[in-house]
């Protein structure tokens, strides 16, 4: 039930077309089916400019398609990721063949934007790498930052072994507003990072490694129990949850 | 904002005194304050004469003396649980004390129960357990389930490692609508029970046993992976849940 | 040792053909290779009209038609679940090349019917799922509950990140006795909606997720932990073990 | 070797009094114990105001009082966390006796907050628990992130079993530019919250449970497997680090 | 329904008191509830000689003696397990001051034997230990075993780190039938010992340990695993339950 | 050092050749590399008759042949597990080509035995299996148990879900002297079937099942925490070791 | 920045062309981008001679031909790990048409090793196994224990099923400096050896096993529980990391 | 059978009062009972000077002090270890009355030593914290090291959340042998020092933390899959493992 029902009611009370025990019972049974629905979707508005995702494992190319097509035709942008190489590279020659003009396939991890014209990015997102085999879960997180509208300055191969690799960027890290920290095997870095500058860390976990890295879980349970403040986690391997909640923060100057 | 509010505002727009464009903004904002609110909790309504649970484990013994008697003082029967041996006798004497007639205190299992008067109790629950060590989790699934109105069937010691016992007691196991089945250690007996009735069996894990046992857990993946079909688990020495679930399967003649 | 066998032998001690320790020592024999076996298989019989389940996974195609057509020829029911893309479709095929009737082959679930004539369900089974990636569960939960003789009603897509999507069907899900709940990931879909209804939930996780969601056992966990009461819980992916339970509870109007 | 000694190297190399290749080997040597210590440390310079962290569970009494002074004498304010009952009621006595005017010790949480004269809060920091046994954390997250200069919103109560609740403070939550959301058990709340607001959630998982909780563990797997984005997670029962990162987050306006 | 009572319904039938339907009505309910029983029960009989097993973690000290004196009463010998110091004290001296004349309590292991008169032990059980602190389980398994009937070699302090001890005991352990091999920590005991003997070797996983023993998980798992064949594992810390594996076989002449 | 070794050097030292002090330094040197040898590895000549056990996982077709035709060239059968279908359809076609008489291809379990003529076995033991898939490992420990010299009885499908299949067995399973039973899933038959003989059970959990059958992990578990006492427990799958394991109890009439 | 930076920078300040104040900034700004980065590498200089490491795991044939490359043309010595036959082939090809000299492929553990010249090892390093399947891992410990310059002896098949094997090969155990000691299953090797031998043991757990022996965790905990003193583990299947520590303990002659 | 033993057979062989079989017979015997004891321990005689360790984890303080006194009288060090306060105090009192001289007991981490004579250590071997909870493990480390005659170097507080810290003694660090690295929480300092040192670092996880640092289960894990080569890793709490290692490392000059 939308505004402009509820306006019909009212006036259909007002005008005596409507009993006033009838009226009350049908917005006592409206809120669920309808009022609430706008209620809780509302903030979703607020948002316009940020691209609607789509989780692309469980999908067809078809699917994919289909949905990308449907919100360009709202004028909305799409971000869809973990896109398997054959599936994205399918995906992405059907929407350039169909004119769609600013398609931005990323086959290292997966991820296809499709956004009308370019966009300046603001605030400035720092994304974080240990070793060379965390680098789709970076990109991923660098994809999807940029994607939402942050800009994004990337530090990669800086895990803890040599760490004069990373006291050699400490002014690159410190010029963010947040910093995504992504690394597997003993997954250090966030922790020595987050002691290193005042912007949260948001770690990444990633399944790097064998043996008792457990798929990540080494990783996971050194960040969760990092000795510096200003640490959060997300899952292991989700690039695309740490650059949300990077990019919720660094654009987060008003509450919704 | 309730029914009466709601009418007092369409009477208003009826009479010209509110106009269109407020009275929708009122009920736009409303919902998600109050109306939501109210249908959202409509439901509990009809469970008049069902007992208030406190979870007792948390609480000191006056905060469950209050809590008991605000419920009793709107007329209304309270059902705590995991209360230990000493606040639970706390609770009870002071109730008496204070002019409470039907005060039960279950000490093995920790269960007060305080309601007005005798009840019939409906259906029939069977409460079934593997050993002597297990009857403190069957004793609270019985005091629970007979609390919520139900008739209880209590079978005990019918571990599978005689399984002539469980045998020797098939008429009382197939005389009830649904089963509680309690069981430690191997948390063999429901996938047997359930094997030998018609009624969906609601098993109960016991976190009773040493070493591999793992405080439960053997027991909960046996249940878990029970060959007979028909068995849901509950958590670990939840006797609670599996009697709360019991109920609304034997009570259940009518949807909500 | 059926009864027309005791028959026999009463008839021959009365005749005094055998004496009476003979009988003695014939009866005090027979139970455990008969008299056991009768007892304790006979409330199969109650269950006419509810199709043999088989377990799919380890039988070659050859297998399942055999066993289908020895069922079908008693004119039993039969449901076999677990059959893979290739394995179910020739099974279906030559089903139908040998002139069986209604073959439902559900290849996204791996189910397979085969049943006599259509059949009107009984009470209300809701199969409630939270994302896409969980359909293949609830849709086994949903045709085999059908298969079981119940009317399904079936609500996807409602997952807990939008709220209002649940409560905009709340109708729809206070109409079921008996609700199935299937979710993967996070697992929170069960908790929230026993919360809002009254019918007892079965709850079904699945191992759809990656990371820390470990196969299922977020979600398992989750699940056992529902904050909320009547949550009782199966085993990951078994849809069908779900629907089973929940069979028993919508039609369990008489005791065995 | 702070600036003055390497000024002072400086002028004797001017001066001639020192030669360029022994001034280039001290320098050379320098870095490592003096250099760097001062160019890592200097971003700490910054945080003035911020009051300095004690780890209270590893010290004794006397330790904690004497480094509370020890900040206090340098004009510095003072947060202890972890401290026990005993412990800290001692402290706070101890610290008051010896003149300390503002000594805000919270028992329920074990936190001891030292400071000089009132400090008005900036932003807004929401603090959400899902149930009364998560209070203890939720408590230490609120009194952290005000002794850290935010201002904070506290929501109690609002269990995902009831959802009527936390719907019912939408406007409060929505009001915050960060939520610290608390939940033990199925740990499903940070999830729910965070697909009704446009605010990063750091989610907190507690102990609280029994059986199947794990400890924590089921709260904190559902938390790392939210289906919403915007979900960060810090370690079990750790209200102060999700605090930290709440205020990091909040004050964030400005890198360092 | 014992055989007598099967023989008064016969002679019933055959006097024509009973009809013929009747009967055999009789018996076809009989058998769950008495046949069954007396059926898988009668193996019991074999076992005379053999003391009734009391596991004594949940009863009390009153519970025990009274079970132990019926146990007496009908001239059967007990054996009491899992103890504590205090209870077993208690439970020794009663059933001492009672006249009980062969009392044995063992506090280190916590089993009570009590049986009538001395009786020579069959065969050879070996009960083989690792370290000193997995003595207490070692000798669990000893008085179980010897009270079972069993004559016992004793080979304490063999673990693997000094290999020589377990060579220079070699004889003893080759003249037993059947080994029980107890060890914590590593648990590497069992597999070295079965490399060098024929008889079959069941290893008992101890608690006995510190970080990632894991309480006898790493112990259980290295046994599990042991490389030389004839190894079987039982439960940590399960002294008792290896020493009735053990005894089965040293007595295990001839088929139940 | 082998004994005529030994005696030459004595021969020396009596006739003077050699002096007492280099003999008793060649004694004392000798032990390690050659006494202790034969001392530790003479028990291995007892055993003649017993095949000789090819672990076949990580080794070639042609290495497996190699080492048999060395067995058999020194007159001893060999049995080989663990291998998959093409290689030991391989294996034996070779064995068979080059002429050897007695070549068993087991391919449903990668058994291969090969021997040289028929052998009458002796004892009995059982192998027990509850369902169709825990078939492969139940008929690798028969077939392991018949080549290394036993009878077997096997006894399949009777799984406690119906637990009138297994009761109707009982003549058979208390027939045997030693019963090894296979179980995936719940993992719960060995419980009950020890508490129906009185034969030592050597219970062997299967991989088969899924979600949170953890690949045989719930069905150990089980095992392990079995309340009837006279079970113990192998790894997972291992029905080999199960089988030699109740052969050396079978055939343990002398200690070695 | 340099020392010849520095160098310059102090010239300036003495003849006047920089202030001091000037000089200090620049001082004490640089070492975080130079001198921290050249103090913290150059102990990397004393390792000339040493083979740079390349983690082939996760790159292409063609990155690691460049590195190898880039390497040797600087006159540096390369060592790639864990490629696999087909990418480590193609590797060594390539190479050797390129006209590189010493190109060793070891298709068994996948390294390669490329340097100049024959090199004569110091010390010696055993490496020793407990099986057959464990010798992957061994030979990737004793080729990069070659590779950086050690003398390697190699003991394998030694596995504690047959002690006589590993007590009859004391000698070239107790000759060596430092022992690696690889073993999968039951992992109990180095326990053993460590007791038998005075230089400390390295401990390496593989994955080699079934069921539960879960990927060699089984091992690794039995290694971390290790009786006898004197043992450290490292990661599952890491016979890289073993050997470079070990090179590390038998090259350790001057601190660095 | 001692060496003046076999020289007394060879005696009675030379003098023809032993027949050559019967000397043979007893040597061949003899090497389990007697020649492997003496063989296997000989190189224990090597380790003069090193005290011998006593557990005391399980043993009564009469026990720890008959121990310590029958070493002295030996003329044997003692070292006890896992002692708790009262009882160390307890036996270091004794000891002392009885007049021995020099009893060093060290109530903070359990350790007590008792020598004869100062002596000076050899080589340097650092023992590194994290924090200030991670002493106690450090301190046994510490306290072993310099007992079993090592120099120690020991660096606190050194923690990775501010690296200037570790940076800051570098020197101190480098001019060590080998490297004891103690951390709890996240275990990232071992990493970090072995890329910053030519050393081997031994890593010792402690059980500090709380949440799903799982009592030193994330530490362990940390340390396994340290990125840098040249760490390996003891038990969680393992000082003294961990020193015994490094004392190995350090003094191993010559082979045993």
């Amino acid at each position: 039930m939308d505004r402009s029902s509820v306006r019909k009611l009212l006036e259909s009370v007002k005008e005596g077309q409507t009993g006033l025990d009838a009226a009350v019972e049908v917005l006592a049974r409206a809120p669920i089916e309808a009022l609430v629905h706008t209620a809780l979707d509302a903030h979703r508005a607020v948002r316009t400019g940020v691209p609607e995702v789509i989780y692309g494992a469980g999908k067809s190319a078809d699917q994919v398609i289909d949905i990308v097509q449907a919100l360009r035709a709202r004028g909305q942008d799409a971000l869809a990721t973990r896109l398997d190489a054959e599936k994205g590279a399918r995906v992405a020659n059907v929407l350039r063949e169909r004119g769609h003009a600013d398609v931005a396939w990323h086959p290292n991890c997966g991820v296809l934007v499709v956004r009308e014209g370019a966009r300046e990015g603001v605030g400035r997102i720092g994304v974080v790498s240990a070793g060379t085999s965390d680098r789709a879960v970076a990109e991923e997180a660098a994809v999807v930052a940029e994607a939402l509208g942050n800009t994004v300055v990337q530090v990669d191969d800086v895990g803890i072994a040599g760490v004069h690799r990373v006291l050699g960027r400490l002014d690159e890290l410190r010029s963010c507003r947040v910093l995504v920290v992504v690394a597997g095997m003993d997954g250090a870095l966030p922790g020595l990072v987050a002691g290193l500058v005042r912007a949260p860390v948001i770690a990444v976990p990633t399944s790097v490694g064998y043996g008792a890295s457990f798929g990540g879980i080494a990783a996971l349970l050194t960040m969760l129990n990092a000795c510096a403040p200003g640490v959060s986690v997300v899952n292991i391997d989700n690039g695309f949850g740490a650059a949300y909640q990077a990019s919720l923060i660094n654009q987060g100057g008003t509450p919704s």
